[in-house]
């Protein structure tokens, strides 16, 4: 069902039809159509649907068309949707929306529901607090298999998932977990007692929301329980946001790599200005660094005013060593993120990336002494110089950019700072201290 | 239940209660004390496990590990173990065993199992049919749900999922999709055919995986059918391999962007050599283009020689416009590869990347002139010439950030390439050209 044939179906005015069309095709595919609709359409077609269908489609659509439609309810029809709306849903909906409107929302909602919802809005944006729901279902372990499917066929129909139960006490203290595929091929009879696994992966409120993600990544889980200090359940996170965390994680790691501030918006989304807010900091901190690596040229500059033929090689040296230590930087950040490197590796990563840079720099030095003494003309001494800085530069390059996100998480910094731009401004100082040291000492200037 | 503890018990040769913990604990906890044991111990207490523990734990050991079982294992032990593993793992395992193990292990399967493994190692490495498995339920549409679920009692106990089930017709041709939380909540005499829904979301064997993985992110599927060309049900994609290779895609994006070539292991798990390998391409292309750059300062050898301070603005010259070009071009590749742009949105990136290059030039140049003229100490008109470069090399560092990866889209290859290392090289030569244009014109030399 493509966005062509609703928009047919809704300028035909066959309305039936469409609300059957958006009812059946997924929430995501109907929220796109949603978005192409006029300011007046969009609250007719709105009204029209089924109310579980309009919740989640209200969901999938972006905040700013969630206002509009909020704008044109009535109280009634407003304090409907939020009741169908997932707890975590509605949380998200109310951080979008500006003052006014939250208020207004916050009226028509029940008020059991609003102290709910006013729970969620404490957590701090990343914890897991803020990306995991309530709407979980949990029993006794002294059920049988049989009281718990009809227990689950009573409770479960407005849950977020029924296919991972909880097991809990009369403390709410978290004793099992049941998958509802082990009650599928257990005896009617049997107790869930005898038939939760009690090894119980969870994490804590206050965690990272990327602990959570990662753990249900690890350990191919359908959904992962929250629970308190004292152990209590007070919350689970569904691998679908789990998958939204690791994308925007990844999203937010490559940002900081290129020396962005990260959003969590879509790019076409955020305004020129907040786009160059994230942009300039990062810009006027790495121009002003290069100036360390301008001080060493004046330094020089006698030296390179007798041979300006120097001058011309300062690019590829400070190319290369950029790029050597960027691939080990990169690659090692990635790799603490994943959580395949640790700091313990440290002198592992250190002792290969030694004999990789040796590697890399031999052949990159026989290769540029060969382009400058033959294509460039330049004499047997000056191409000395060049190939030697070549194979210094990539050796300490590849162990600064080994060295430095260790170095940073160790601090407890983000070690995605320590990518590229940083690593090049630090490299381009070294390569060229180097280049002008080796001149000297082999032109004798 | 940490490593520790269960080494204790081995030590202790607490057989009885290493094996129970193995088997109660997550499977990837398992296989991580397991890759502890010594080439002695590792059989021994594999060979304890339950068969069906032992499947499991044996499809989450690293490759070096699971090829020494396999060595240790009778024939017998070895067919009772590939029965176990789900069709996806041991196509896996076929993948990363030497060419004498895989035939020892083909001709020690059934001749079924066989022919479906056959089947599945056909399939291109990136595309569907590698990542699909062929363990689902289908059911026909003329069942009742109380048929539909004691038909998943009986076979549904050895397949990947059970919660989302297949309807097909005798040709299997894909009708329909049933939740197992649907069948929970309707009544035991409704119809499939009048539950299931006929709006299907699926991808064919031979598409990119990357794309079952966005459909299954994009939908908050927990599995996604595989059809052929005519559309008939050839395998599933579940949720949790969706998230290894989301998880792998942004690893390969990063290294692509850091001038890798790709690799699909863990970091600790390459040689020297290989590693070398994917780096040495990039390092030379990229220092061998870097030779332009140089070509550039050659050509304005005698001006550089009359006015040495020029080059000490080379470095941060250079570094601003790499910087400045790196963040547009890595933001767009995202954008790009996460689905939110396209090649339509071309002109609105451009006249966004305009307006935030302006600010971020004006800016940086305003700053940079403030820094010449009071702490280098340089004369009005050399500032004048910096500020001017950098505020003409922001502008087009961006713009060229921003097209490129587009460009390169449009052409068919990967945007990824065209990411920072890349950038920073056209960029570079841009920038150099911009300062000697205006150097000349200025200071008239």
């Amino acid at each position: 069902m493509t966005i062509e044939i609703l928009t047919e179906l809704l300028h035909e005015r066959k309305f039936a039809a469409l609300i059957e069309a958006l009812d059946e095709i997924n929430a995501v595919d109907a929220a796109e159509f949603m978005a192409t609709l006029s300011e007046e359409e969009l609250p007719t077609v709105f009204r029209l649907l089924k109310k579980d269908t309009a919740a989640e489609i209200f969901a999938e659509l972006p905040a700013m068309l969630q206002e509009q439609i909020v704008g044109s309810m009535s109280d009634k029809e407003l304090s409907g949707v939020m009741e169908e709306l997932f707890i975590d849903d509605a949380v998200d909906l109310l951080e979008e929306m500006p003052a006014n409107v939250v208020s207004r929302i916050l009226k028509t909602t029940s008020a059991e529901r609003r102290k709910e919802i006013n729970r969620f809005l404490k957590y701090p944006e990343d914890s897991v607090g803020s990306i995991m729901t309530s709407e979980w279902i949990s029993i006794y372990s002294s059920l049988t298999v049989e009281e718990a499917v009809s227990y689950i066929r009573k409770t479960g129909i407005d849950k977020e998932t029924v296919y991972v139960i909880y097991v809990t006490d009369a403390r709410k203290t978290l004793v099992g977990i049941i998958e509802l595929r082990d009650l599928l091929f257990a005896k009617s009879e049997d107790l869930i007692s005898n038939l939760m696994q009690t090894s119980i992966i969870s994490v804590k409120t206050t965690d990272d929301k990327e602990t959570a993600a990662t753990a249900i990544s690890k350990y191919d889980l359908l959904a992962l329980p929250v629970v308190d200090s004292e152990n209590r359940l007070v919350g689970i996170v569904t691998v679908d946001d789990a998958v939204d965390v690791i994308q925007e994680e990844a999203t937010e790691d490559i940002e900081m790599m290129a020396a962005i501030t990260p959003t969590d918006k879509p790019y076409l989304q955020i305004g020129v200005f907040s786009t160059f807010l994230s942009r300039i900091p990062w810009l006027l901190i790495l121009m002003l660094s290069a100036t360390f690596t301008g001080t060493i040229i004046t330094h020089y500059e006698s030296a390179l005013g007798q041979m300006v033929i120097l001058t011309a090689f300062i690019p590829l040296l400070m190319n290369t060593g950029g790029n050597a230590g960027s691939q080990t930087s990169v690659t090692v950040i990635r790799g603490l993120s994943l959580g395949e490197l640790r700091m313990g590796n440290i002198l592992r990563i250190l002792w290969k990336e030694l004999r990789v840079s040796l590697l890399c720099g031999v052949v990159l030095a026989i290769v540029v002494f060969g382009k400058t003494i033959l294509l460039d003309r330049a004499s047997f001494s000056v191409s000395m110089v060049v190939a030697l800085t070549v194979l210094a530069t990539v050796i300490i390059a590849k162990l600064v950019g080994a060295s430095l996100p260790i170095l940073a998480k160790r601090l407890g910094f983000d070690p995605t700072v320590m990518a590229s731009p940083f690593i090049t401004t630090i490299v381009d100082a070294v390569a060229l201290l180097i280049y002008f040291s080796i001149a000297s000492a082999v032109l004798g200037i």
